[in-house]
C-alpha cells in the first residue's frame, strides 16, 4: 500500500505580480509523470488547492486537467481538503457526485465522517479521514460545543472520528493546521492572530499516518508518522533552501513502513542574491539558473540609477530589489534605516552615472544653494 | 419518454437589493415535490443556473443541495449547460467526474459532442445534446472557422452535431441563445449589442426536441418542439403577467408527442400597482398578497413626505416608487421628464404635511425671499 501525500498547491498564486501557473502547471507535470512511472494507490492534497476562495479561471482550468489525468487516465483516487485559503463551499460543490469516479473532495463534516476506504492486499483496509479546513467558531456553531482554539476543535472533531472508527483498518489523517513546534515559512497566511492557531500532534497519535497541510517546509512533528509534505513549490524567498516535493507513504502489515520524499523542481527557484551591483551582473552571465526568481540584496554603499534594468540584463526574474548598503541606522525590513548619504552625496552619485562626469565644486555648490533655498536653514 | 425543461434559475439574484435567495429555494422545493410524484427520465436546465460567473457562496450551497435532490435521492440524470450569465469553465470543474452519478454539466465543445444518451421502452434511445453557450468569437477561435454573428455560429455547432450523430437514436438539443422573433423581458441580459445575438429557429428543426434557455417567457417558436421554459420565477417588474414555471415534455414512438406548463409559484410575486398613496395604502391593508415584491406608480400631483414609507406599512415590500403624477413632458425611464411643480409648490405641500398648517401668506412669502436670496433672479 503506498500513497502519495502533496499540500499548499496554492494555484493561481501570484508573486511579486508574476504569475506562478506556468511553474505550477510544470511541477504538476512531473507528478503526474512520477505517477504514470511508480503506481499509487491514492493521491492526497492537504488543503490549500488553491490560492483563494474565488481562484482566476485559468487555475480552475489547470485543476480540471490533474483532476482527468490523475482520476480518469490513471484511475488513482485523488483525496482533498480544502485549506484556509480555499473557499470550502465553493471547492465542494458537486462533491457527492464526484465519489464515484475517485474524486474525493472532503469539505464538510457530514463527510469527515465517512472515510474513504481503500483496500490493499498487504495492509488490508486503510480509512483516509479528511479534516476540512476550520475555524473553531465553525466547529462551535456546527457542534453547539465550547471549542475557544484550533487545538480544542482539532480534539474534538478527532474525538469524534475515533469513537466511530472501525478498528480493523488502518487510520490515515488528512488535516490543514499548524502543528505546535513545527517550522513556518514567509508564505503561509496566519490561520488567527496570538497564537491560538496552535494544534498538539498528540491528538494526532492514534492514526497510522497523518498528512498535514499548511506548513510549506516539508518536516515530521512528534512522531515519524505526523508529516507535512510541504508546498508543491517555493511560495517565497524564504524557502529558498526547502526541498519541494511529494511525501511516499508506504504501509506494510504493521501499519506504516514509511515516508519517502519525491522531490518535485519548479522551472523557475526562488532565492536571495547577495553582492555588489556588477559582480552580480558578471555572475549572472555565466549562471546556469539566471531565470530563477530572484531577491537581490545590493551591498553597494553609493546611489545607482535604474538598478532593477541593469540587474535584469543578466538576471530577467528579479522580483525584488533590496539596498542594504545604502542605509543605516538599523533593520531595512522594519522601515527603521535611513538613508546613509546625504542629498549631495547622492546627487553627485547621480550626476557621475547619468553624465559619467564628476562633480566640479562649483556645481557642487550650486546644489547646495537650491537644496537650502528649498529648505531654508537645511544642513548640507 | 418524458422530462422536464427548465431555464435561468439565476441563483443568487439580487433584486432592488434584495436577496431573491429564499424565494429560489421555495421555487425549487416546488420543482423537487413535482417530481417526487411524478416521475420524469430527466431534468434540463439550459443556461443561467447561476445569476454571474461568481455566485455567492450561498448559491453555491443551495445548487448543491438541489443537486444531491435530484441526482442522488430520486435518481433522475440532471442535465445543464452554462448561459450568458454562468462561467462555463468554473461551473464545469470536475464534470467529467460528475457524469457517472447522473449530474451532466456540459461545459465545453468536447462535451457538446459527446450526447447523455437515455433509454425509453416507448421512445427508444434519446440522446441530450448540450450546447454551451458561446460568443461566435470562441466558436471562431476553437475551430478556426469564420463565424461573425450567433446565427452563424449555432448553424456550424449544430452542422458538427448533426452530420455526426446517430439517426437511430431521437435527438434533444439544449441551447442558451436568443431566437428570432421570440419575446424578450427587462430580465435578460442582452447577449450582444446590436441584433447580432439572434439566432433562426430553423437550425433547429432537425431536433425532436429542442430545450431553449436565455428568455424569460415561457413560449415556442417556429414549431411545436422549439421552446423557451422561461425562467424559474419573475426576475423583473415586466414580467408580471407571465405563468413561470417547467416545461414537461413527452416522448411517443414517433418522437415529440406533447409540451405542458408545469406551475411554480414563488412565495413573493413581482408586480406593479398603480394609484394615489391613499387608496394604495388602503387596498394594501386587505390584500392578500400583500407581501409581494412591488413596483409602486404613484398618481398623485402634490410632494408627498417619505412616500415609500407609508406605502410600506401596508406593503412592506415596496421594492421602487416612481412618481408620475409629479411630472410633465413625459417619459420618466428616459430622465426627461421634469417637475410638475415649483420650489414654492412643493414647499407648501411639504410644510403642510410636516405640520399640518397651511402656509400664511407671510410665511409663502418668505419662502420666495429665500429662494430668490440664492439664486437673484430666480422666477417664483
Amino acid at each position: 500500500m503506498k500513497f502519495l501525500h502533496t499540500s499548499d498547491w496554492h494555484l493561481g498564486r501570484q508573486f511579486h505580480n508574476v504569475s506562478l501557473l506556468d511553474d505550477q502547471r510544470a511541477v504538476l507535470n512531473q507528478l503526474i509523470e512520477y505517477l504514470q512511472c511508480n503506481r499509487v494507490d491514492a493521491l492526497i492534497v492537504a488543503g490549500d488547492i488553491y490560492d483563494r476562495s474565488v481562484p482566476p479561471t485559468a487555475a480552475i482550468e489547470l485543476m480540471d486537467d490533474i483532476v482527468n489525468r490523475v482520476c480518469n487516465e490513471l484511475s488513482i483516487p485523488l483525496i482533498m481538503i480544502p485549506g484556509n485559503h480555499d473557499g470550502a463551499k465553493r471547492l465542494g460543490f458537486a462533491a457527492k457526485q464526484m465519489q464515484h469516479s475517485g474524486l474525493h473532495i472532503i469539505s464538510n463534516f457530514e463527510q469527515m465522517m465517512q472515510p474513504v476506504v481503500l483496500k490493499s492486499a498487504i495492509a488490508g483496509e486503510v480509512a483516509f479521514y479528511g479534516m476540512p479546513y476550520n475555524d473553531p467558531e465553525v466547529v462551535r456553531h456546527h457542534f453547539g460545543e465550547v471549542v475557544t482554539s484550533h487545538d480544542e476543535a482539532h480534539q474534538y472533531l478527532i474525538e469524534q472520528i475515533t469513537s466511530q472508527w472501525d478498528p480493523s483498518q488502518r487510520h490515515v489523517m488528512i488535516s490543514h493546521c499548524f502543528v505546535d513546534g513545527a517550522i513556518e515559512s514567509d508564505s503561509e497566511r496566519p490561520l488567527s492572530i496570538g497564537g491560538s492557531d496552535r494544534v498538539s500532534h498528540q491528538h494526532f497519535v492514534p492514526f497510522d499516518y497523518v498528512a498535514l497541510g499548511h506548513l510549506h517546509q516539508p518536516q515530521k512533528k512528534g512522531e515519524e508518522y505526523i508529516r507535512y509534505s510541504g508546498s508543491l513549490m517555493k511560495y517565497s524567498f524564504s524557502e529558498q533552501h526547502h526541498k519541494k516535493g511529494a511525501t511516499l507513504v508506504e504501509f506494510d502489515e504493521q501499519g506504516f513502513a514509511s515516508a519517502t520524499h519525491v522531490p518535485l523542481t519548479a522551472p523557475h527557484s526562488m532565492r536571495i542574491i547577495e553582492g555588489e551591483l556588477l559582480d552580480i551582473i558578471e555572475q549572472g552571465k555565466t549562471d546556469p539558473h539566471n531565470h530563477d526568481y530572484l531577491l537581490v540584496r545590493l551591498t553597494d554603499k553609493h546611489a545607482i540609477l535604474d538598478p532593477m534594468e541593469k540587474l535584469r540584463q543578466s538576471y530577467p526574474n528579479v522580483l525584488h530589489l533590496e539596498k542594504p548598503g545604502m542605509l543605516v541606522g538599523g533593520d531595512q525590513a522594519m522601515g527603521r534605516a535611513r538613508l546613509a548619504r546625504g542629498e549631495v552625496d547622492m546627487f553627485r552619485d547621480f550626476f557621475l552615472e547619468a553624465k559619467q562626469e564628476v562633480l566640479t565644486a562649483a556645481q557642487e555648490q550650486a546644489v547646495i544653494d537650491v537644496i537650502q533655498a528649498l529648505r531654508p536653514g537645511a544642513q548640507v
